[in-house]
C-alpha cells in the first residue's frame, strides 16, 4: 500500500477501499491519558505553537486506535492568534477575544496570513508526515463563520445573536469580515497541504445556527472561496458542521469533495440531500461510546447498514469525541468497522 | 369575540382567523424590565410556587405586546420539585439534582403527582384566567425525555452522554424512567386545564439531539402517553424541541394538534414533514430581534410568505426569546404581523 492508495483517500475519491476508513473528529485530545500528560503545564495555543508537542499528540491516537487517518493537532484560533488577534483559549471557557469585532475599524486586526507567521505548521507536518509512513494526514482549519462568530461575539455563545445582529444588519461589513477570513483560512491550510497533508477538513462548528436561506447568502461564499483556493492541490476537501442536516446539499455545494453528516441524519437521507459526486463521512453519536459495548456495536451497525450502498463512506462519529469517553471503547470501534467491512 | 373564538385558538384548530396569532416563547421573563422587577430577591422555583407573582409575571408580556395569547410561568422541573425530588435552579447553571438517577432504586424519587401537590398552580391559573378574559393561556410543561435527561444528567448537559448510555445500555429501566415521568407530566397537565388553561404546550426542549430511530423507539412512547392522557378535553396541544428538523413528523405523531418548528427549516417544508391535519407554530430566529428593525420585518416577512399557503399558523419564535432581547421589538414585531395578516 502507498499513501495515494490508502482506504481513507480512496474513499475520500469513492474508489473501491479494503475496508472502511475509520478516523474520530477530536481523535487527538482529552480523551486520552497520553495526551493530558503531555499537555500537563501547557496552555493550549502554546501546544500548538510547538513541532515535538504537536507531532507527539497527532501520533497518539494513530498508534492507540489503529485509524486510517492522522488529523493535525491544532485549535481553529490557531491562524487569527498567528496574525496578531489578541486572544486566548480559556480552559473550561474556549476561545476569548480581547476585542471583539462589531465595526469597520475593528476589521483592521485581520491581515493576510504569511506561511512565515506559522513556521511551526510547517516544521510539525514535515514531522508528522515523516512518523506516519503511508498513514495520511489531515489538515484542519475553522471555517469563516464559525470564526466570525468567535471574533464577534468575543468568545464562544449559544445563540451568535451579536453575530447575526452584523449579519442581517450590515451585510457589506459582515461580507468583507468573511472575506478576510477566507484569505487568512485559505492561507492556512496552503501552509499544511505544501508541507505534506494529504487533505484537508474545514470545520463548520456553529453553521448549524442558520437557516439555509442565510447560510446560502451570507456564509456559502467564503467558504467557497476557501475550497477554491485549495483545488488545484487536488487533495481532498473536506466539510462539516454539527446540526447542518439542512445544510448538507450547501455544504457539498460549497466545494467539498467529503461532507460530514452529525448523527441526526441517516447516511442514505444525507447521501440524497448531498446528491451524487461526493463522499460521506460519519456518523455515529459520540454519546453511545458511553453505553456497554453490544450497544456501540449495535448503532455502529446502523451507521454501516445505512452506508452500505454508498460509494464513499469513510467512518467517523457524528462530531468530536467527547473528553470523558473510554479511548478503549473507541480502539474497540475501529477494529468492529474493519472487521465488518473487511473485503 | 369570545375565548373559544380567539385567533390563537381558531388557528390552532386550523380555522379562519382575522389576523395570524403571535405569542413569544418565554415571552415571560428576562427580557422585560418589570419582570426582573418582580423576581428582585425571588429565587426561581420560589416564584413558581407564588400564585401572586406568576399571576403578575404571565400577564405582564400581554398587556406590552398585545400578544394573543399568554403562556402560564413556570419551570419544568416546577412537577418534579412538588413531588419532592430534591432539586434546585442554580442562577446561571440552570436546573441542579441532588441524587441523579443511574438505577432502579434511584426510580424512587419519583411518585405520582397528586392535584394537592400544586394546588398554587391550580390558585393561579384561575387567578390568571380571570383577569385574561377572551386572552387564552397556554398550560405549560417539560416533556419526558428533556425532564430525564435533568434527572440523569444531575443538571443541563451538551452531550446528554449518561441519559443516553442509559437509554442505550438499559432500555428497560429507561422506559419505566420516561414511563413514569409521562404519569407526572400528564397529571401536572390536566391541573392546568382543570384549572381553566385553554391549551398546552410540552417542550421537549432536548429530544433534536436524538437520531429519529431512536428518538421514535425511545421517546415517542412517553411523549403520547402525555398527549392522550389530555385528549379528553379537547384543548389543542402543542409540542416543540429545537433543532428538530428531522423530528418534525414524529413529534406531530406523538399526538400533537400543533407542531413547533425552530428556524432552521421553513415553514413550508416543514408542513411537509409534519403532513396534513396539523397546525404550525413558529419560527424567527430568536437572534434576529438584534438586529435593525428593518431586518426583523424581512424576516418576519419571510415566516409569513412561507406560512402563506398553510391552513394553521401561530406566528412565535423558532426558539425562546433570548434574556438581552429588546422588549420594544417584540411590540414591534407582534404590530407589524398583525398589521400584514389582517383581513
Amino acid at each position: 500500500m502507498t499513501l495515494a492508495d490508502s482506504p481513507f483517500l480512496r474513499a475520500c475519491r469513492r474508489e473501491p477501499v479494503p475496508h472502511t476508513p475509520v478516523w474520530f473528529m477530536r481523535q487527538a485530545g482529552r480523551s486520552l491519558p497520553e495526551y493530558r500528560k503531555t499537555r500537563e503545564g501547557v496552555a493550549m495555543l502554546d501546544s500548538c505553537m510547538r513541532p515535538d508537542l504537536v507531532t507527539e499528540i497527532t501520533l497518539q491516537p494513530v498508534r492507540r486506535h489503529n485509524v486510517d487517518a492522522a488529523v493535525y493537532f491544532s485549535d481553529i484560533m490557531v491562524p487569527l492568534k498567528a496574525i496578531g488577534v489578541d486572544l486566548d483559549i480559556k480552559p473550561g471557557v474556549g476561545p476569548v477575544v480581547a476585542r471583539p469585532i462589531r465595526s469597520r475599524a475593528d476589521l483592521a486586526q485581520l491581515r493576510p496570513l504569511e506561511p512565515g507567521d506559522v513556521s511551526y505548521v510547517t516544521e510539525a507536518v514535515g514531522m508528522v508526515t515523516s512518523e506516519l509512513g503511508d498513514t495520511p494526514l489531515i489538515g484542519f482549519a475553522g471555517a469563516p463563520f464559525t470564526l466570525a462568530s468567535y471574533l464577534v461575539e468575543g468568545g464562544p455563545s449559544r445563540n451568535h445573536e451579536h453575530t447575526k445582529a452584523l449579519m442581517y444588519g450590515d451585510p457589506e461589513l459582515w461580507a468583507e469580515l468573511l472575506d478576510r477570513l477566507a484569505v487568512i483560512t485559505s492561507a492556512f491550510l496552503t501552509v499544511q497541504i505544501e508541507a505534506g497533508a494529504s487533505a484537508v477538513q474545514l470545520f463548520d462548528s456553529w453553521a448549524g445556527a442558520l437557516a439555509p436561506a442565510d447560510y446560502r447568502a451570507s456564509v456559502l461564499p467564503a467558504s467557497r472561496k476557501v475550497f477554491d483556493a485549495v483545488a488545484h492541490h487536488g487533495v481532498p476537501r473536506i466539510h462539516f458542521g454539527v446540526g447542518t442536516g439542512e445544510l448538507l446539499g450547501l455544504l457539498g455545494e460549497a466545494g467539498a469533495d467529503v461532507v460530514g453528516v452529525d448523527w441526526r441524519v441517516p447516511l442514505d437521507e444525507a447521501a440524497r440531500r448531498v446528491g451524487p459526486g461526493k463522499a460521506l463521512q460519519g456518523n455515529l453519536d459520540p454519546a453511545v461510546l458511553f453505553a456497554p459495548r453490544e450497544a456501540v456495536e449495535t448503532h455502529a451497525r446502523r451507521v454501516l447498514d445505512a452506508a452500505a450502498g454508498l460509494p464513499g463512506h469513510i467512518f467517523n462519529l457524528g462530531h468530536g469525541v467527547l473528553p470523558t469517553t473510554d479511548p478503549d471503547a473507541l480502539t474497540r470501534l475501529t477494529a468492529y468497522v474493519h472487521e465488518q467491512t473487511a473485503r
